[in-house]
């Protein structure tokens, strides 16, 4: 079994990218768009959608569903969206630290070390009653985070404090010779103190940062000390940027990621695609879209408003998010792009309320696409399509650079 | 990111596992469901019974097809059912002296030595003539169990010699201080004689166990020399009983194995179940099932009748078991468990008389599972499953898993 395995599409990709490069991709993340049907229904939410301008794709262009990691695996925000670009998920691991930052939007430096905070209740032996303080109001953190940042932890280190919701906050340490090589003193359970941060390498940046985390533990718990139930701070998930091969180094593709909320537009910028903000509707989105046209290869819209009303358990809401994407859709079509995909990170079905496992829908529409069967755009109607009923969401990425023309023979 | 590979699903479940459990998972396995037409019929085995509780099972629930080991590999029962419990058959090896005990239900110590025996016939010169020795009457390889029985290997050396079928035995050595890495003295070819047991690694044990091996060969011939054409003993496959992770290590199972075949309850305690015997139909199995219901949170139920009447080449017996399981199925159905898998280990079409490598129908049934086309449960049927045509055995249990609420998110 010694390591011999057929590398990923997306590794032998590299080897046979076009130097003349090719068309442009776009990658329209429908963010949860797989669903189940609600109680009593027949139909899942895209089922049920009115969407002509989908199914047009849909007969147009190849259909399937993809698996974001694994089978039976529910993916998370972060993987999910790493395997829609081509990274597998299980190999390019993000630390909790770096994902927190992400999500919150802030811009980690090379170097920083993040981890994830929780404020926590100690009792009078110093013991952890409650992982979460009670869940104090987002409010209530920001104020002791505003009082956490006036810790000092020596010269040259710069300490962030950010609240993200309820008890969980974003600790960020800044300067030289950090590590993210520490171990946690989160014990992710209750009864015992929290544990002491180690080294978990030989590098003496992993001893020194342990030591400031040491400190700055020590410090926050003196300060945290009148505030109970919020009286304690657990940190885990300590990690650095990561860096990676870029999706210009790895795909030859500019790419610019077009998102409202900031863990998306992080992702997109942990693989060196330029960024760009947008409000209100898919329609605004599409605007920025065609604005810098010309600038890039490869363009990832991301609409969160469909994972939301599947998180909120809301078919109906979910049913008009997709309806209305599919209405704006002509706007993003006038570009001619190359090549099209619509899909989602993962699915949310209302009926679950949450992130689940089953695969998701996917249409890949470009010129080259031989005719399947398939002639409406939902999660039935796609098992029947020329991508399979469980593509590996990290082969996407590969069919799209060959259908953009983007990928020359492999072996002569 | 040299060399890293996406792991199976099965190693991924590892890193989610909620750890407040969930759902009970029952894996019925037909033992060599899979078929193939007769001649002049148009349906297999499967296609050809009368089964409207596995049809309304599939029409509910997710169906398609497994292939155990790879695609072209036609896999033996131990394999083929390790793939099924999640653990990939091409990494997690038994030995053939291991298999031959589990088959007969012969309970290994650790630290045992097994191997597959043959009796075989020499010629005057000591060559080997028939590998066989003429397929004995099994009654008469029992008598010559029973005079091999008789040799002494030295102090703390303990010799077992168990019959199987007609020429086939087995043999265990248990002490201290042995090895399962000893060379085979079967040379798998006639004309040319015995090989020599030679330690196939550095330790010691292995020089000591080769050594005893020899004493073993060279005594058995004595013994054997006046019972031509049953005069000599070949040996292969000496193995020591793995030590794996459990099912509760790697998935969180507490598991009940229920077979009326040693073979299969021994595979089950290889990965830690609890094992329970059965005989006559499948409703003895299910009440069972019902009896330790609450005790166990997989339940794995064996039919071996299926893969029999398929080896036997008769179709007409393999439709009447399917149809007796089926007929039978409500009384498992009635014990509401959470994940129901209905499948085979393999295919064992009657039209080949044997284990074959087309892929097994498999169906899973669970609240959350997306509706498929699926309305019954055959292997042309399978094809338009939600499971895809040829989904990796080991996947299964992922997604039983998962169906059954046991799996957290992967990634934040």
């Amino acid at each position: 079994m010694n390591g011999e395995r057929t590398p990923p599409a997306a590794e032998l990709v590299r080897e046979v990218l076009r130097p003349g490069g090719g068309g442009r991709i776009v990658l329209l993340v429908l963010d949860g768009l797989g669903g189940l049907p609600a109680a009593g229904r027949e139909q899942t939410e895209l089922e049920a959608a009115r969407t002509p301008h989908l199914d047009a794709l849909a007969a147009a262009g190849i259909c399937g569903l993809h698996e974001p990691v694994a089978p039976g695996i529910t993916p998370g925000s972060g993987p999910a969206h790493l395997a829609l670009f081509g990274y597998d998920p299980a190999v390019y691991r993000v630390g909790r630290g770096v994902l927190s930052a992400l999500g919150l939007g802030f811009e980690l430096e090379p170097g920083d070390v993040a981890a994830r905070g929780n404020l926590c209740t100690l009792d009078g032996e110093g013991r952890i009653a409650d992982r979460r303080a009670g869940r104090p109001p987002t409010q209530k953190a920001a104020e002791l985070c505003a009082l956490l940042r006036g810790i000092e932890l020596g010269p040259g280190i710069e300490l962030f404090v950010e609240p993200e919701k309820e008890h969980r906050v974003l600790v960020v340490l800044r300067g030289e010779g950090l590590s993210g090589a520490v171990s946690d003193t989160d014990p992710q359970r209750t009864g015992v103190p929290p544990l002491s941060p180690a080294a978990a390498s030989t590098d003496p940046a992993a001893a020194r940062t342990a030591e400031l985390v040491r400190r700055l533990t020590e410090q926050a718990h003196r300060l945290l000390a009148p505030h109970a139930p919020a009286n304690g701070l657990l940190l885990r998930g300590f990690s650095q940027r990561p860096r990676w091969p870029s999706l210009e180094e790895r795909f030859g593709l500019r790419g610019l990621g077009i998102a409202a909320y900031p863990m998306y537009r992080g992702v997109a910028r942990l693989l060196g695609m330029q960024v760009a903000s947008y409000e209100g509707s898919v329609r605004a989105a599409f605007g920025l879209l065609a604005q810098r046209w010309q600038e890039f290869d490869f363009f990832f819209v991301h609409v969160k408003e469909t994972d939301a009303a599947g998180e909120d358990g809301d078919f109906e809401r979910k049913v008009a998010v997709i309806e209305e994407v599919d209405a704006a859709l002509p706007q993003l079509l006038a570009l001619r792009p190359e090549v099209l995909v619509v899909t989602g990170d993962h699915s949310t079905p209302a009926a679950l309320r949450s992130h689940s496992w089953h695969p998701v829908p996917v249409v890949l529409s470009a010129a080259s696409c031989r005719p399947d069967p398939v002639r409406t755009f939902g999660e039935r109607a796609c098992l029947a399509g020329a991508l399979g009923p469980r593509l590996a969401a990290t082969s996407l990425l590969p069919l799209a650079l060959a259908h953009a023309g983007r990928l020359d023979k492999f072996g002569a």
